[in-house]
């Protein structure tokens, strides 16, 4: 591209390296933000700015919080004997969103990836191991996405808590509600049928 | 969406305002800069803020610039006596991308559009007039897309250039390069055969 200004040029270029976002889209936002009172622009920077900035990791669960402890690891109504695992913050927003689900969390920052170089000392393993240690959490929910990866991590962490006298479990894996049956894959209707429940607990 | 950050929450509010950004794509945007050194995300933040706050419009031609009259006005080899008259700067740098014209540009800002309330004085073609009235231009030529507005704007600007002797011409409608026939529509095709030219002419 032929840029009639340095500044259009250095902007678009900053833009057009977040991912999903080419050259020609990030001509349209940056010319978008010129047309919009520069304000708006200022507000957009300044948050941007201060999120990453100021952003922490709570120092029990790892979730994204503005302070050094979550909102949900500090609520005293939750139920500090269930651990709920899960990849990253996304899914604790939502489970959250769900309003079922009153324990706390335990954000990993990944799955056990080798292909990727990803390996249990690149998660917070070993800090979720030092909480249970504690004694204090009675059930670990497992809520990690359903591949290779997943289920690698699943029984790499399965497998440290088995000297803990500690419940752990699996969310159900299914029908997805409002699905239709005949294009559900092969495995998820398979263990839908394995692990039936009673229909009066389905009401 | 519930979130976890408060920072997360004003970051995306403000990403999401973006055109064609909902929340869940803001989501990953700025999941994706606290991925990222912190640095990238600054540098990023610090190229929009100085493009809203230092950009400026040529005086003569109305692109955008970083300094008061832009390089293309100020250059000395270009062909002063062919004004092309476009929508945007995005249309000057298209056709600057072709490397095939090296006149001037005047971009009005904008096309004649009764029904979403631009009328002729928020363009920028007083200023244009104004530009032939000194007589150096001879050519004009109207490079606004082909729509109704288009057309519109094209004919007001024709109309007020009657009374001066210069030439006036519009960019050639046809058949795309590489296009096939069949599939262009009735109206390009038709054009493209009634303005014809000499064979050896499109070697």
């Amino acid at each position: 591209m032929n840029f009639s200004s340095k500044l259009l040029e250095a902007a678009v270029n900053e833009v057009s390296q977040l991912p999903g976002i080419g050259k020609r889209t990030a001509l349209r936002l940056v010319l978008h933000l010129l047309k919009r009172p520069k304000e708006q622009t200022l507000y957009l920077t300044a948050a941007l700015n201060s999120l990453v900035t100021n952003i922490k990791q709570c120092k029990i669960c790892f979730t994204m919080s503005d302070v050094e402890i979550c909102e949900i690891c500090t609520n005293t109504s939750r139920n500090k004997a269930i651990v709920c695992v899960v990849e990253d913050v996304r899914d604790v927003m939502a489970i959250e969103n769900t309003a079922q689900f009153k324990g706390l969390y335990h954000v990993l920052g990944g799955k056990i990836a080798p292909i990727e170089g990803v390996g249990p000392h690149h998660l917070t393993i070993d800090s979720l191991i030092a909480r249970i240690a504690k004694g204090e959490v009675e059930e670990v929910i497992f809520a990690l996405s359903s591949t290779i990866e997943g289920d690698t991590t699943n029984f790499y962490i399965f497998k440290q808590l088995e000297k803990f006298n500690i419940k752990t479990s699996t969310i159900a894996r299914g029908i997805a509600v409002g699905d239709e049956l005949e294009y559900a894959d092969e495995i998820t209707l398979g263990r839908s049928i394995v692990n039936r429940i009673p229909f009066e607990e389905s009401l």
